[in-house]
């Protein structure tokens, strides 16, 4: 049995104003190429194939499109559940009349209690989808209250009527105790009782994760996070994206192989005084990628966003490093910057606009402009 | 070939701050009870499903079972269009896939090309489902410029590949010219020109027709609006509101049927004065339907809407006649109205709160009161 695992699309994703929409069907497109060339048996979605509980329509179009080439040309049936950024009942109209196409939209823990079960040539293997939830629905569905994420989840597990004579593939959207995590994930609650335990997981041949956005396993390799479509903040731009093909025999062992997504544009952090990176601009290939510039100079600067988009156009953030961290020597020099005289700022500007110094009689004429203007305003 | 015909569910609507959402799962149960007593072969919806382009959750999960219930349960298809109140990409998502389940949302000018035929006993039938579109999406798509709603309208039914041996059903969502409108519909444009004449279906053996909220037909009887679900303002508490029960013979002729929608709380205005309303309400079993009030006291009137609240729970809107019409004897009173002086005012006040008038002593004690505030005024 040939799986694909994927989660984390985050489809209508805006990232610092930006529409991320054509960096995500570019990056399903390759999943789609995928699936034609390694003709996997299901694709498996984790969760988080929205970004807000109500998408724009512009991103409900492109899920449309993946769904369209995915089962329709392809034939290939879609196992998708909801994650905590999805809204579940938005996401599951109709999912009663879908499944029989092949899309299998499980997003409430009433669907859950039926596997879903698809065969090969070895025999069935029992899909075991668990959409997002948190304890109070958990304490809800099965009665009895839940303290944590993790007593949810196992009460949730433990109470399935799993078939061991097959093989089982369970798919959750959840925080594993002990992984990484980014700066792009929502928490799902404050104070960590929204980790959950690995071991939960031993019993399955495979399991799909989703909410975590960096590729990754957790206990062992079968226990897995796909990670992300895209890298959603700056602190991902080290990841490596990629999603995960699962082969699982037929006494349930399985071979992970990972294949990368490439990025349309990628996103990345550079750091330098203004002109360094401006410089640095006219030989990079890659100067329309999305872009986190942080600045080390020390003095005033004129409109340092405006310059840097002339040569970095998909420029998201500037930071200023010396007003970011002033601690030991960055604060002594911060200190000192404080200490600069009227006349020392006004020569940082008249340079940057002029690319000259003041000259001599022009420092005079300011000087003395500058000790009117404080009699005037120490007169007052 | 025996259909169930209606439109303008608005599921979702909120009328006066009021959620209608258990009014209209009342009214889709008896649908439901019909599909069931009447068997019919089709169920057609003619658009505005839910009442905005983003619906509320709870409408979406109302539609969900509806669609669970008629196609799950009764194996009934459904024929659904976008009206002008829904997002057609929001509610075509996964189209192509539930088709194949009996659900066909036609929401794109694309999926009208085709129709869905359906088989009875004696031969096929083609439904030709148009869904809402406004002149400048029809020149988009036709590639020729459309002046008006009428000529979009022409331009698309002429370019179908009708197939004239088969029945023709027409469904459409749009504003036949002479036809009655009600308060509730929202204009599809300013000025008329959204008007299509009936005409232009007299070659379809029926055509269901949504949009307008009264059930009604134009030209001929088979060119029909079933109405909406539910009185959706106050100028529609005189409607019947019903669905459309249609037997389409060998020939193409038709038998129609009304079948009455009950509301759960009907709407309507009452009218007279704040004691009469009163008084009416001990005998009224009807005491919990959604009530204008429309009253005619010619005094002052402390909180009227709190008191007729406490008879008439469902109370939306309370007018006052006096100052709504200024026209002829009614504003001659108004003006009446506005030479009261604040002793009579006062008066007015006392008697609904003491249920008495004032006494001389009183009376006395309150023009002194007066007088001395009006020279402290006019001193100041």
């Amino acid at each position: 049995m040939r799986i694909l695992h994927t989660s984390d699309w985050h489809l209508g994703r805006i990232f610092h104003q930006f529409s991320l929409i054509d960096e995500q069907r570019h990056a399903l497109l390759q999943i789609i190429e995928a699936i034609e060339v390694h003709k996997p048996e299901v694709v498996i979605i984790a969760g988080d194939i929205y970004d807000r509980s109500i998408p724009p329509a512009s991103a409900i179009g492109l899920f449309n499109e993946f769904v369209d080439q995915c089962i329709g040309t392809l034939k290939v049936p879609i196992i998708a559940i909801s994650g905590n950024h999805d809204g579940a009942e938005r996401l599951g109209f109709a999912a009663n009349q879908l499944k029989h196409s092949g899309l299998h939209l499980v997003t409430s823990l009433d669907q859950m209690q039926k596997p879903i079960t698809l065969a090969d040539e070895y025999g069935d293997v029992d899909f075991w989808a668990v959409p997002f939830h948190d304890p109070a629905q958990v304490a809800d569905f099965t009665g009895s209250p839940q303290t944590d994420f993790n007593q949810a989840h196992c009460s949730l597990i433990e109470q399935l009527p799993i078939n061991k004579k097959y093989r089982n593939v369970m798919i959750s959207h959840c925080y594993l105790d002990g992984a990484n995590e980014s700066e792009s994930e929502r928490p799902l609650t404050i104070g960590g009782a929204d980790r959950v335990d690995w071991k939960i997981f031993k019993p399955f041949c495979y399991t799909a994760l989703g909410h975590l956005h960096q590729p990754q396993y957790k206990g062992q390799e079968s226990i897995r996070y796909s990670g992300s479509l895209l890298k959603y903040s700056f602190s991902e731009q080290h990841h490596n994206k990629s999603f995960t093909m699962v082969d699982i025999g037929p006494d349930g062992s399985n071979k992970i192989t990972l294949l990368p997504l490439k990025q349309r544009r990628d996103l990345r952090v550079i750091r330098g005084t203004l002109e360094e990176l401006v410089n640095a601009a006219k030989d990079d290939v890659n100067h329309e990628d999305f872009i986190q510039a942080v600045l080390t100079d020390s003095q005033a600067l004129l409109n340092p966003m405006a310059r840097l988009r002339e040569h970095y156009p998909n420029i998201l953030e500037l930071k200023k490093e010396r007003f970011e961290t002033r601690t030991g020597q960055d604060y002594a020099r911060s200190s000192e910057q404080l200490k600069r005289t009227d006349l020392d700022i006004f020569n940082d500007f008249f340079e940057q606009v002029h690319e000259q110094k003041l000259t001599e009689q022009q420092t005079k004429l300011l000087q003395k402009t500058l000790a009117a203007i404080n009699e005037q305003e120490s007169s007052s």
